[in-house]
């Protein structure tokens, strides 16, 4: 298998952090998305959509999302658990994930994409929406501070899918010239905790 | 348990049919959106995000996202299976799910919730943020109506979850004023094959 992966994007660096936890080593094709390499014919071919990460399979199925992707490995490699154990916690932390990114991650997104001057030649830029998702994200990592008053990580008592996806958000507020509010203390314990983990290096 | 539904709006629906598919029933208790009861502090307790469907386990555990209380359905009930049979299809569904959520469904959620008048109230609506969205719907219809060429679901051999999410952000184009292109043969000839199926009336 071949895992196409994007530098220093958010969505490429989740599946890397997921495959340190896990110990998996995946031979990496590095697409380049500052020479816009994502959006050639050859890697189109293999992502219509035209994002990374993408992992092809030794039989050429192509799999993209790097939430797919990282449920693929969780199958190949289920020790440690990322993605929770038993019924009940698998839903948190699917719960936890899913508002982490549609919340967190996105409205992050959205601000840097539509308000970074380095975006303005590959997005059609609307600086009002950038704007708007600027209270969104903080009103998430409220949320997330106030969680983390009871417990270690976000989804519960172990480290999983939903503290990646968080790393990667909350770290993809620098370049979105966004900062978490110095109140949020019990989200800054748990921001250094995470990001001492070796995987956070990835 | 007990399953906070929203009647007509597309999340809670995605539930109900994923229901119907497993042929499970559990006791729902309606959130009457046009009366913003979503926004009660009564409702905000359960989810703080103040959003629908939420489901609420026996021993108090609140799970939110339609797609985390799916997992958890599939965790009581296995079979159909809707999230895929095995780590390659898994992934599959995965992917296609996550395709046509983030963009079709949240595309569709954008020109409704950016453009229909009677948002205007409901949000901080950025009308060019709306149309932006337009082109975005169309481009992952025609990417769904290319794959479903050489097969009858949208992430292969089964019925999945991801034509669940791709039924319901289809139809929720028709609020949101949007029309399925004519020239779409293989999109049209699924969405009446999943439309006739008992669940779609869940």
């Amino acid at each position: 298998m071949k895992l196409y992966d994007g530098g220093r994007a958010p969505n490429p660096r989740r599946v890397r952090i997921f495959l340190a936890e896990k110990g998996l080593s995946v031979p990496m094709e590095p697409v380049n998305l500052g020479a816009l390499e994502h959006k050639t014919a050859a890697y189109t071919a293999i992502n219509p959509l035209q994002r990374v990460p993408a992992l092809v399979l030794d039989d050429g199925t192509v799999i993209t999302e790097s939430m797919a992707i990282c449920r693929y490995f969780e199958g190949l490699r289920p020790e440690p658990p990322l993605f929770g154990r038993g019924g009940r916690e698998e839903a948190l932390v699917e719960m936890w994930n899913r508002r982490i990114e549609l919340n967190l991650y996105e409205a992050v997104s959205a601000v840097f994409r539509h308000l970074h001057p380095a975006m303005r030649e590959m997005e059609n830029q609307i600086p009002e929406w950038g704007e708007a998702n600027k209270p969104r994200a903080i009103a998430l990592l409220a949320l997330l501070d106030r969680e983390l008053a009871d417990r270690p990580y976000l989804a519960g008592e172990h480290y999983s899918v939903a503290d990646i996806t968080g790393l990667v958000a909350v770290d993809f507020m620098k370049p979105a010239k966004l900062e978490v509010p110095e109140e949020f203390a019990n989200l800054r314990r748990w921001h250094a905790q995470v990001t001492a983990r070796p995987s956070a290096k990835a």
